[in-house]
């Protein structure tokens, strides 16, 4: 009782605190400031208060250890300098009661939160909360024993179960295994990609880890196409795809898609992760005795959607044929089975072995479900995954005729599922296979049923940019090339990027405080926005950076970016790859006998990779692919006008302008000769002989 | 095996039949053409075969029944004028084998799918399946025996199961039962509210089932906020909302939610469909022991959470009050309880109890959850739903303060979910409620976690609506005086409306084949777009059409679809509500003791509607709801410009015209003295006293 009055006395004494909730100050009070990581997310909240703010940076010294460290002078002093308050030359500390207020307030929280057994420590947090949300800015005091929560006036009735502590609970377990999220705030700017501007509209940062993998968010041809069907039909889609929401924008799309995967069929959802989960929950739902395989690395999508089906599902080592193939033996020929798996594996930039789990598959009567969500767009010839990569000449011979090729990888998976929202650059998601299983889904998912539509301006932004990357292959070549160069770059300084075929970059760290201490360190004083990862998205001790690189990031800011990770491994003292090595390796870091993958795009496909925006700041649109997408439209939209006047189309003199641009750049970087695991990369001269026919001739390598 | 030759040869003599499944054919041939009701889909399909086309008009008598009707003559003569075809004078069916071909194909397959058990059955319709699949147009002949599926090639492996027989089957029970859907084709012109084209540009409807309930999917003020932005940030978010996918757009929306709502804080979704599954879910995963408590009538979104939470269910008769206490009280008072339920339930148009249920969740220590999906921006003095509107004088006086009112319905609900894709006329769904709670749905539910964040710019349209409804009253009380309009039309016809509070206008049909019958031919007919509701939607028994009525549906549309479903009603013999009442009525349609409920917008309320649009062709501009809505964003957009050229702000002067035009409309139809149930409306007359002042001035009814 002594310590919930002493809380109740610091919340009356400052306006701030009394309206704050105790968790929300214990928060603040143990968690730093992104922009400012030596002081704390509650000293950053305090410059802002008319009698705080000018004592902070008098008298910081004399502050109570946790509200602002003497560390922390400088970053204050920062923020002032940058809000123009001049500190009051008497201004001290004694002014003001908040600084130790607010510490003891959390203190005490704190303590209660530990105090004895659970259920007791439970009746009391409540009590604390109550007492927080009893005394905000304009309320008289009043003692704790009357207080009632905000959220609950019923919480005083004995016996009833208390809600808000128990959130409170759950919330307190996040803080405590590091796993509570704080969400950067990231605002990409469309004419300055890959910049964005943070909560302020002045400061800029370099996004490293957006899922806008080509840049496609910003693609002329799919902003003005976004425009365009904006102004004619409008912003929302009105109803569900079954009530006046399904249009002639869906249709196409869909149609697009089935098109893009050689499949008869294509059906949109909300997003990749409805999807998903709509479609296994159905499927291990309605077949009956179903049993799902599922790759132990799958996606929160995927495992959610096998659990909300009710089924069986059998878990598989990551990537592991021999342990699929025991599991698989275990169930009768004829039962229903699903091996559900993902193409790349988002978080380690692993690739699924698609051919041979097909294999698998057809010996043991088992459905494909294969997850194409970080590959489509990125590989194949038309941008269709890795499936369609795999034969990636033959579907390339085959061009745009919808058939599908006997066969092939892509053929022979029976359901893939794709996003619209990462390297198409808008929002959604997909299914696509036979007829009759979509039209199976699509009459019994309710996930797909009932729920609005997707607005068809968003849709038909997706449609243009699947169009668009399915004409053209240069922005997914380039990726690679500039993967490899940033792959290349940190190898030589020994940065530890966990090894992987595919266009995923994660930097290994290894412990969640680090990561998250480098993610704040890189955005505050490098302008570098990377999202740290940390459980439970990964395991435990597999902490990441995980970087992701566009074809339009320049030589420069990969230079600045592998500088900057270099500086904060050192001054944080995290592990090297030879650190790892000598601890025996981590996530394939630093293994004994390993050997690099083969990169899933192969020097050859590579080699004939236009030259385009190596350099570049600004998108300049590709001729044909913009043709082809607009073509797609212009029945329902009319001709082009309006927001198109900006758009800048490559013509052949400027694709030679890029390749001497690139030639220069290469040049003065030092050439671009590409390390692989394996193999070689055709250096610029390489790429150079074919300048004229870009997509055409075949690889010299 | 004779059949499955037989079949064979009718798919090998005409490439259409060759490459279309035969489940397909069986749909094609069953089903009636959208278009025109007197012929199946399958001969509307075959009027554009060059060789079956021209025989259709020619000798359609001779046709076998089922390809062609003879009352579909006329039809067919009517698709090939507007085709410009000019069939060849000695055209003859004896052309063309295709007609008997098809019927006989699809016969042939109906056939074998009823065949025998349902095992054997099964095998055989895979067989066929395989023989459709096996015979595409350029392909040559082979034996049913040796034809292997499309989507599984390893299907002929011995043993296993088969999907596509599977699929097939599920597919043959929506169709058997009368609930396969077929999506009407529908492009909402945002230049031609509610005016609609199907697959044809040039074919216009006139919609009267959308949600976008006010027409704010194309208010220009939200249409410009979504064209500035997109032109400021790209098309997508590009990542989930913890890597690099928050931003200001989304912080703004979720502190303008909750400000709405008067609570905490607020989270936004993919869709409500995704807020309403992972919330629910989650709180019932969590909650030790919890139980729900579920209205009959509650939404799929709302089912599926609890179901996938794995908590247990009960569920309580339909807005039943007594059964619900009766069920809660058999559990202790400590036992986690949430009660799940609506505010409008959108197909019968009732609005559950919520004060009584607030005061039975406080009884017995349950939390409240309400679904206000049909009900933001359409009821309250600022559009935060049904809740709001309970307490209209107080909420109106409290203006934009974000503060709870104490003991308002609003504030004792603990959790609110709304849509942004209905009223709000773009996409997305949201909760609202205590900081804690919001704080752990958002770091603990997989379906807000790990999935792409809505594109800022389709964020910012949402903001820019709910600001502008916050603002603008006018919009939802024109709305719930055309509701009244059409119900009362409606009524003086006996045209059953099941009768209900809200602004639902189910028009009852008690028929599957009859309620798709009604809203083909209105389609058709009368170029009105009225999709029917069918099971599982509403029980066996109750379909019905259900009509929204928005603000700027004029009263020459009214008109029109009055006397259009008046015809129909006539033309397919539907029960009206008289029959009903000879029956004892239906889905409270009829019944002896019927009183009609209270309309939740009294009259008092309605009373200060400004009258603006009701006779409105184009949208015009609230000056002071757009100033607001801007002002949100200009910080962030700057300036506004470019597609807000063609924006048309409302001056006094155009309100003064306004209420002069909707005088005229009043007169022209007869005055618009409004009846309801209990008490009268105010007239026309009473509306114009207020000219002046439209918003300020209190009811005189």
């Amino acid at each position: 009782m002594e310590k919930l009055s002493a809380l109740k006395k610091f919340k009356a004494a400052c306006p701030f605190l009394g309206r704050t909730k105790t968790s929300t100050l214990r928060t603040l009070c143990t968690s730093v400031s992104p922009r400012f990581p030596t002081i704390s997310a509650l000293t950053e909240q305090a410059t802002g208060c008319p009698v705080m703010g000018p004592a902070l940076t008098v008298r910081s010294k004399q502050l109570v250890a946790g509200y602002a460290s003497v560390a922390g002078n400088a970053e204050v002093a920062k923020i002032h300098q940058s809000q123009g308050v001049v500190p009051p030359p008497g201004a001290t500390i004694e002014m003001c009661p908040h600084a130790s207020a607010a510490h003891a307030a959390a203190r005490t929280a704190e303590d209660l939160a530990s105090a004895a057994k659970k259920k007791v420590a439970a009746a009391k947090a409540d009590a604390s909360t109550a007492a927080a949300a009893g005394c905000p800015f304009h309320k008289a005091a009043s003692t704790p024993e009357t207080a009632k929560p905000t959220a609950k006036p019923a919480a005083a009735t004995h016996g009833v179960f208390n809600y808000e502590t128990f959130y409170v609970n759950e919330l307190e377990k996040k803080h405590k295994d590091k796993s509570y999220r704080y969400f950067n705030n990231i605002n990409r700017l469309a004419e300055k990609f890959p910049v964005a501007h943070t909560s302020s509209v002045k400061e800029e940062v370099e996004v490293w880890c957006a899922n806008d993998y080509l840049g496609m968010g910003n693609n002329p041809v799919v902003l003005e196409t976004m425009h365009r069907t904006l102004d004619k039909y409008g912003v929302g889609a009105g109803g569900t795809r079954n009530i006046a929401g399904n249009g002639a924008m869906h249709l196409g799309l869909e149609r697009e898609l089935a098109t893009l995967h050689r499949k008869d069929a294509a059906l949109v959802f909300s997003s990749c992760y409805v999807a998903n989960d709509a479609t296994l929950s159905t499927l291990g739902a309605k077949l009956p005795g179903c049993v799902f395989f599922s790759d132990k690395m799958n996606h929160a999508s995927m495992i959610q959607g096998m659990r909300h089906s009710g089924a069986k599902r059998v878990l598989f080592n990551h990537n592991d044929l021999e342990d699929l193939e025991n599991k698989l033996k275990q169930y009768p020929k004829e039962t229903p089975k699903v091996i559900a798996f993902e193409s790349v594996y988002s978080m380690c930039g692993s690739i699924g072995p698609i051919k041979e789990i097909c294999d698998l598959a057809e010996q043991y009567g088992a459905l494909t479900f294969l997850d194409e969500v970080h590959a489509v767009g990125l590989y194949g010839p038309h941008g269709a995954g890795v499936a369609e990569h795999l034969d990636y000449d033959a579907h390339k011979a085959a061009g745009r005729s919808p058939a599908p090729i006997k066969g092939s990888v892509m053929d022979r998976v029976d359901i893939i599922t794709g996003t619209l929202g990462k390297a198409y650059g808008a929002v959604g998601g997909y299914i696509a296979g036979s007829d009759d299983f979509v039209d199976m889904i699509r009459s019994y998912a309710p996930g797909f049923i009932f729920t609005t539509s997707l607005p068809p301006a968003v849709v038909s932004a997706a449609h243009a940019s699947v169009v668009y990357q399915k004409e053209y292959v240069g922005d997914r070549q380039l990726k690679q090339v500039n993967v490899r160069e940033v792959k290349k770059r940190f190898a030589e300084i020994d940065i530890p990027v966990v090894p992987g075929p595919s266009h995923i970059v994660p930097v290994l760290v290894g412990d969640a405080a680090l990561a998250k201490a480098a993610s704040d360190k890189l955005l505050s004083e490098h302008n570098i926005y990377v999202q740290s990862i940390n459980y439970p998205t990964v395991a435990v001790g597999e902490e990441r950076l995980r970087i992701t690189v566009t074809p339009r990031h320049t030589l420069e800011q990969m230079d600045k970016l592998v500088r900057a990770v270099d500086k904060i491994f050192t001054e944080l003292k995290i592990n090297r790859t030879a650190d790892w090595k000598r601890l025996g390796g981590r996530a394939s870091v630093g293994l004994p006998d390993a050997v690099d993958p083969e990169p899933i795009w192969s020097d050859a496909q590579l080699a004939a990779a236009p030259p385009t925006l190596l350099n570049g700041e600004k998108p300049v649109v590709d001729v044909q692919a913009a043709e082809v997408s607009r073509a797609r439209f212009n029945d329902l939209l009319g001709p082009v006008s309006g927001p198109l006047a900006g758009m800048k189309e490559k013509s052949e003199t400027e694709k030679l302008l890029d390749a001497t641009r690139v030639l220069e750049a290469a040049l003065a970087s030092g050439g671009l000769k590409l390390r692989t695991g394996k193999g070689s990369m055709p250096t610029v001269n390489a790429l150079e002989n074919q300048m004229p026919q870009p997509a055409s001739v075949a690889a010299t390598a």
